[in-house]
């Protein structure tokens, strides 16, 4: 059995947001209790990430981290067309995810105590992201 | 349904080349409609991602990003048997994907607007590659 | 026909330790002879990662690299309640894997000739570790 959704997560510019409740949700509506579950984000400047959800500075440390590791508008890019946020946008979409892959019991996402599923948006504006949700088992 | 197919792919050398077309032809001989598509690189210094496919500096400002993050004949490396860029290119296959897996929906990758599926040659010199592609569903 | 097992791996600390055998180990248990093998890893400070596992080099060489790229202690990281390594970790765990998928044929993973799959502890100090196996496919 296959079932596929596709949900949209607004974002506020730069930063990650937990969508693991959105994910279990399309688990639960898919009436599949046993197998997998595929998220795949239809997007080159934002991305996913499984990350510690339960301190607050894991995630502005991550932010931090990025940009000082990807910086935004140095002197070596040469595609800046969207700003100076455009291409480290995708650099920091490649060197993390666009696609996972979960394993599902009991309808639910086996996610450890403290891990959760994130949307990444790497662009400094709002936008609105398409993923794409598909559950396969029994 | 089940359907695995390998398809082999030439490099010029380190640099990104799109497979999108390959790997949908793969979906579409599978007369798999709905469900996922799993793409494998059986090498460790070549690597998968998606990546905006319509302006062509993102590539070549890739090219010089992980040049600079990961820099060949670097001192800091002793596994250099094939030359400088044996462990860089390890280290950049890691920090990219092995492995990715795209929803598929009406017989074809549901990819984004400006989304592409990319080999990325690690490697200074030409190479073939070779890619398991397994595409499940009804 | 979906098979889910989970796998406790006990880490030394810090480093990466081949675990090709036991995910054999369990397709083959699964009795399923083709199809694909998820791994996921229930953890947000030690990751998954395909690596080549011929030269012992590579391996150590990772580690001065990821020591470099995000240094313990770093001054800019808040999220120090576990110590010096707390944060390194995450960041670590998001640049690598969480979660992988191997094309499964004749009963085994198809690695390449040099591929084999890691866990990476990125803790200095030894762990369990849980890691969910799921084999699904003919």
């Amino acid at each position: 059995m296959v079932k596929q959704q596709t949900i949209t997560v607004k974002t506020a510019g730069r930063g990650s947001l937990e969508i693991s409740a959105s994910i279990n949700e399309c688990v639960s509506n898919s009436g599949i209790v046993q197998g997998l579950c595929n998220i795949f984000i239809q997007h080159t400047s934002a991305s996913l990430m499984l990350c510690e959800n339960a301190d607050a500075t894991v995630l502005s440390d991550l932010e931090t981290y990025m940009g000082h590791l990807v910086p935004d508008g140095d002197a070596m890019f040469q595609h800046d067309a969207e700003g100076p946020d455009d291409m480290p946008a995708h650099i920091r979409s490649i060197l993390t995810a666009g696609s996972l892959t979960i394993p599902v019991s009991e309808g639910y996402c086996m996610l450890g105590t403290w891990q959760g599923i994130f949307l990444w948006e790497h662009r400094q504006q709002a936008h609105i992201r398409k993923i794409i949700v598909t559950v396969y088992g029994e």
